[in-house]
C-alpha cells in the first residue's frame, strides 16, 4: 500500500471542486463543494445519533437508499439544520447538482456544516452551480477547502494498493473540528474509491470500520446534529467484484483504515484551539468495549485535556477519568504512561504514583503529538481514540462563534 | 423557614474551626478543617460513584456502617488518593482527631481534597491538631475555608425552620471548583442539623435529596474520586423524634432542600474559572428522568458553556446537547428561552430559529445568572440543572494545577 496524491480525485473517474459562493460573507473562505463520479456508484453513509439531526442528512438517508450516488454536494458556513423549510431547502440543493450534471435527482449527497438555526439562503448557491460544475477537475483540496468550518488544516488523503493484481486507489476528505463527540456516525468525511464492491460489502467495511475510528475521536463531548461519513465506490479500477469476506475485502479494509485512522487523526489534532494530538492508547482490558470505554473517557476529560495543554503530567486525571469511564478494571492494576518523540515515562504503577522526573515528563509533553498510554493488566482488550487539548482558543473560538 | 447566619455551627451543639497546618505552602491558606458535634450524631453520607475512590471515603464508609458520628476531619491540598499507604494515612488522620477530642475513633468522617496520587505527609496534621481543637467555637466560616481548593468564594449557608412547633436549624458548607459532575454523589459537602431523626429516615432524606441537587451540577464533566455528602444530626434541638414520613419528615426535607440547593448554585457559580452561573431548566418532558437527561446535558456541553461565556445566544447549541442527551423528545416540539434578571427571550419555537433581537439577547446574556429554559411540550417532567460557563480561566487553572 503506498500514501499517493489526489486526495479525493485519486481515484479513477472522480473529480472534484470548490468555491467561494457568497454563503460566507468572507470571500476568501470557499463555502461550496462538489464531489463528481464519472459512472453512479455504489454508496453508502452513516450518520450521527443526535435525535436533532440536520435536514441535509435526512434527504441524503432517502437518497441513499438504494445504495447508488454519483455527486456529493456540500456547502459550509450554515449547518441548514433546525430550520422549518431545511428539508425543501436539501432538496433543492440537490436538485441543482443533479440538473446541473444531468445526473439522477437522487443519486446525490447533500451535506451542510456550520451555524445551526439560522435560514440557508439557496440564490448563493443556485448562482454558483455553473461555475462550480465547470471548474470540475482533479481539485481534492478545494472541495477539501469548501468543507471546512473552523478548521484551520486541509484534511486529504490518498493511498493505492492492489486487489488480484489490479491497482485500486482510495481517497479521502474531512472537515473537523468542533463539536465532535461522533457517536455510531460523524463528522463530514467524503471517501471515494475506484474498487468494484458490492453495496452490501461497502456498507459492512465502512459500518466496522468506523467504530475503531471516526466513533474514537473526541474534541468537545458534543455529538454533533449535521455530520456523517459518505464513501462511494464506482469500480472503475475493474477488480473482480467484492461480494464476500475473504482476502480482497480484507485488503480493501486495510486501505479503508488507513485512510479513516489518518484522517481521524487530522481531525483530532486540528480540534478548535487545539496545540497537541492526543492519542490514548489502552491495552489489556477485559474486553474491547471496556478498553475503548477506558480510552474514550481520558480524551473527553476536560480537565486531562487542560492538563496536556499546560505540558502537566498530572497522571491522577487519567486515572480518574479511567475510574468513571463505565469499564470494568481494577484500579489496583493499572500502570499508566506519557510517550511523544522525545520519550516515554512511566508515571504510575498499579494505581499509584512512582517517582519520576518532571523536567523529563515536560519534555515529553510538550511535543506537538502525545501518546497516553493505560496498560490494565487484566486481559486482551485494547482500544485507541484520538482527541485534542483544551485551550485559550477553544474558548475564544466557541464564546462568539456566529459573529 | 428562616436564612440564618452560623453556617455549619447554627445548629445546637455543633463546633467548628479552621487553620494552616502546613499541607499547603501558602500560609495564608487554611488547609485543615473540623467540625465537632458535642453528642454522637446521626450520620451518613453519600459517594462518588467514581471506580477510583479516596481513601478517605473508603475509611468514612467503614466508620459510617453504625450510622454514628461525632465529628469531621477534612484536609485540602492533596486528596490521599492514588496513594500506596492511604488506608493507613486516613485512619491516623481519623485517629489523632478521635484523640483529641476523645471520642470513639470511629465516630469520625474524614474527607481529603486537592491533587491526587501524591503521598500525604502526616506530620502537618499531627502539629496541628491541639491548635485545631483548643479553637473549636462558632467558626463554619474558618472550617469552610479549611476545605478549599481553587473556590474563590466561600460556600455556606444556615436555615432555621418549625417541626411540631419545636425550632430546629440546619447548615451546611461546601467546596467545587473542578472535576465535578456528580453521579450518585458528589463533592464536599457537610451538613448540620441539631433535628432528632432516626438514621434510616437521615439517609432517606439525603439520597432523595441529592438526585434533584447535587447529582443536576456540572462544573466539567469530571466525575471526582474524592468527594462526598455528609450529614450529622445530633438530636439537641428535641424535637419528637422523625421515625417515618409524614409532615415534620416533609419540613425536614424542604430545609434541608433549601440548604442543598443553595451550596448547588454556590458551587456551580464557582466553577472553576467561572464568569457565570448556569441554570437549565426543563420542563414538559415525558418523564423526570427525561428532563433531567436534557438538563445535563445541555448544561455539560463545552460549546453551550463557552457561548454563554460569550454571551452569544446560539440556541442551536442548547437543541443539539438536548438531541444527543439521550432522553425521549420529540425536537419539533421544543421551545427555548433565555433568561435573567434584565429579561426574557424566546429564541426557539417548535424546533425552529424565532426572529429576535440579538442586542436585547446579548443585554440578557451579560448578567451573572442566566437560566435558558427548554419546553419540550411533551408531558409533565421537569428537571433543573446547574453548571458554569467555560472561560479562559478554566483552561489556565487546569493547564497547570500542580506547579
Amino acid at each position: 500500500m503506498n500514501i499517493i496524491d489526489g486526495g479525493i480525485c485519486a481515484a479513477e473517474g472522480f473529480t472534484a471542486n470548490g468555491i467561494h459562493c457568497g454563503i460566507r460573507k468572507n470571500k476568501s473562505k470557499k463555502d461550496l463543494a462538489l464531489i463528481y463520479s464519472e459512472v453512479p456508484a455504489a454508496s453508502c453513509s452513516v450518520y450521527t445519533t443526535n435525535l436533532v439531526k440536520g435536514a441535509p442528512l435526512i434527504v441524503t438517508k432517502k437518497h441513499l437508499e438504494n445504495g447508488v450516488a454519483q455527486a456529493v454536494i456540500c456547502n459550509s458556513g450554515n449547518a441548514n439544520t433546525c430550520n422549518a423549510d431545511g428539508i425543501f431547502i436539501a432538496e433543492t440543493m440537490s436538485e441543482y447538482a443533479s440538473d446541473a450534471l444531468s445526473i439522477k435527482a437522487d443519486d446525490v449527497i447533500v451535506a451542510s456544516t456550520g451555524v445551526i438555526g439560522q435560514k440557508l439562503d439557496l440564490t448563493p448557491i443556485k448562482n454558483g452551480m455553473k461555475e462550480l460544475c465547470s471548474g470540475l477537475g482533479n481539485k481534492s483540496a478545494d472541495a477539501a477547502e469548501g468543507i471546512m468550518t473552523t478548521d484551520t488544516a486541509l484534511k486529504e488523503i490518498a493511498v493505492s494498493f492492489e486487489i488480484g493484481g489490479t491497482t485500486c486507489k482510495i481517497g479521502g476528505i474531512a472537515k473537523g473540528s468542533g463539536m465532535i463527540h461522533p457517536n455510531m456516525a460523524t463528522m463530514l468525511v467524503f471517501i471515494t474509491t475506484d474498487v468494484n464492491i458490492s453495496r452490501e460489502m461497502l456498507q459492512k467495511a465502512l459500518s466496522t470500520d468506523i467504530q475503531k475510528t471516526f466513533n474514537m475521536v473526541s474534541i468537545d463531548g458534543d455529538t454533533s446534529t449535521n455530520d456523517m461519513v459518505s464513501i462511494m465506490a464506482n469500480g472503475m479500477a475493474g477488480n473482480k467484484k467484492i461480494t464476500e469476506e475473504g482476502a480482497d475485502f480484507a485488503e480493501f479494509m486495510k486501505a479503508l483504515n488507513t485512510v479513516t485512522v489518518y484522517l481521524c487523526r487530522k481531525i483530532a489534532g486540528d480540534g478548535e484551539g487545539a496545540t497537541k494530538l492526543l492519542e490514548c492508547v489502552v491495552t489489556g482490558a477485559k474486553t474491547e468495549q471496556d478498553a475503548k470505554k477506558v480510552s474514550k473517557s481520558v480524551i473527553c476529560s476536560s480537565l486531562f485535556k487542560a492538563a496536556m495543554f499546560g505540558a502537566d503530567a498530572n497522571w491522577g486525571r487519567v486515572l480518574c477519568a479511567a475510574g468513571y469511564s463505565g469499564a470494568d478494571i481494577d484500579v489496583n492494576k493499572i500502570d499508566v504512561y506519557f510517550a511523544s518523540s522525545k520519550g516515554t515515562i512511566n508515571v504510575c504503577k498499579d494505581g499509584a504514583g512512582v517517582d519520576f522526573s518532571e523536567e523529563t515528563a515536560k519534555e515529553i509533553l510538550s511535543e506537538p503529538e502525545i501518546i497516553v498510554k493505560l496498560e490494565l493488566g487484566d486481559g486482551q482488550g485494547e482500544a485507541t481514540a484520538w482527541g485534542c487539548d483544551l485551550t485559550y482558543d477553544y474558548v475564544k473560538i466557541n464564546g462568539d462563534y456566529r459573529t
